[in-house]
């Protein structure tokens, strides 16, 4: 999900402690972990401390490293982390990224072992997954994709929210594993569906928020106060996770980006992201998502304005916060 | 809020349980209630039922029976029921019905007590609200804006929400009495905060339900179970009122306006009314509304497209079920 690129070839990474298993069985080959960003390298790490054998992969070597230290193999590709492990999961920024480490030339399907279970975390539009979802079965090998709500947060505490799309029998085998990561796993359907669920909540989500800040914003200028209005409407029928526990007003709440400089969380340009996949996904389904496809270009037009780093909360001081535009006499 | 018209005057109403008690004390003199509508006529009668002497008025003379065969009282104009009672609510359409009910020449303010309680509960623009405000203290009354949520249904059951805006030393009088009509009574502030509540209320109301039905249909068509995609948003981020207690899809939850044909609930015209007045408050501020000023032209549309008095949520079928899109060959 977060700053790792997999374009270029890491050198001088260490193997002391890369050990081959490969006549071992499941449960006793080390479990691959490839992207090891923000998000990836918080889960890695739960893995190896909850007592897992894990043999990773980054581009960044400073990634790698800092898992090694905490007790993590190392391989130097995706390949070999594929060769060594009967259970890959991977969380990369985007589409492109996951290609690139699937069916790439030292790409995962490879030298995928048969049988292999194949856990995509990151988030990328439905087409992607099913398409790599045949490539491996082409390989006797398994794909899933399984994105993550709950941002890095919950990555660091364990406690993310997995949404699960692939074969209902080796799910109990994807659960499992994930729950080393995560408290709720979640079945969403075939393959594909884990994405769909993840980009119709977050469509829905930004949605709410920018009509929380909409909301928050106009009746401020009424005269109603913040907090006041906040209680109001989260006992009302406008009640909403933005407006209840991510409320976008600075001072309404602590512990949330709004009361933090909307530092922190998720930003603006992950969530214009994830608006372009929604947008994308209802464009070849000729679906019509009025307000998904307007707040898609709020939140880009943010990202020209200074906020791609932001939180996506701050779409509130975005809209309250501009130059009035009385007309001047 | 619903089907009263106050600009014929309506003749015949009998008169013969009508007494006057100018000269008693506050508790002992009727409330008045102006407004005997879908939403009015429930609220009147819970007064009624509830032990209160209640003088009514509305201009449809069936209206004013019904609750006169439940016991209460008849007058002939809103300023006969003024000069009868300390404490009035009214209950109204939108904006010049309760201007003619309080400014016209029956109007109540032609005819109000000094130190009367004047509580308008219809869904009104703030400034309205204010106007009137000042004018009913110059004849030494007190007025408060008091909108409620909760629809026909909370209206009967005596278990609405009143959103009230108005003095704070006056604010007891108007709680006990509104007591016997709902549930929760929210003071926002000052007169036109209650209005100012509701209005920014259902702003977001419209936006979640409609972000929500495009989710869901979204969804669908990338092959997601309905039921199975609104358990996960109601688990996550994307969690509101609309995906976890009034489901806009057919069949995921009993007892709501989807599975009855969008029948009953929250017309998509008094929606549209609601997002008119948002929109002339953020016009009147400055306030950029931009989900909430294409909620507001969908719900417009959805009314000349045949939803005007099908529940709001029926957005979902409007925007799920049109003929497809696919280009012809």
């Amino acid at each position: 999900m977060l700053g790792l690129r997999v374009v270029r070839i890491t050198s001088g990474i260490s193997l002391r402690n890369f050990s081959r298993h490969a006549t071992l069985k499941s449960s006793q080959s080390p479990v691959g972990f490839i992207g090891l960003g923000n998000m990836g390298a918080s889960m890695a790490e739960n893995l190896v401390t909850k007592g897992h054998r894990v043999v990773v992969y980054d581009v960044v070597p400073e990634s790698v490293a800092a898992l090694e230290k905490k007790g993590a193999l190392v391989a130097s590709s995706p390949a070999e982390v594929a060769a060594q492990a009967d259970r890959v999961v991977t969380m990369l920024p985007a589409s492109r990224h996951v290609q690139d480490v699937y069916e790439g030339p030292n790409g995962i399907l490879s030298s995928v072992r048969g049988g292999a279970l194949l856990i995509d975390s990151s988030t990328i539009d439905p087409t992607t997954a099913i398409d790599i979802s045949k490539k491996a079965s082409d390989k006797a090998a398994v794909f899933m994709d399984a994105p993550v709500s709950g941002g890095v947060v919950a990555a660091k505490a364990g406690t993310l929210t997995f949404m699960v799309g692939g074969d209902e029998a080796e799910y109990d085998a994807a659960k499992d594993l994930l729950s080393f990561m995560g408290k709720n796993v979640i079945r969403c359907g075939n393959v594909g569906t884990g994405q769909t669920a993840k980009i119709c909540n977050n469509m829905l989500l930004a949605v709410s928020m920018i009509g929380v800040s909409e909301a928050l914003n106009l009746g401020q200028r009424l005269g109603l106060d913040a907090k006041t209005l906040s209680g109001i409407l989260n006992i009302s029928t406008g009640r909403c996770w933005s407006s209840d526990t991510y409320n976008p007003v600075p001072g309404v709440f602590d512990g949330v980006p709004s009361s933090n400089d909307y530092n922190g969380g998720f930003g603006t340009a992950l969530m214009a992201k994830d608006l372009g996949l929604a947008q994308v996904a209802s464009t070849e389904t000729l679906s019509p998502t009025p307000l998904g496809s307007l707040a898609h270009q709020i939140y880009r037009t943010m990202c020209q304005k200074g906020y791609a780093e932001k939180d996506f909360s701050s779409v509130y001081k975005y809209l309250s916060t501009e130059e009035s535009c009385e007309p001047k006499q």
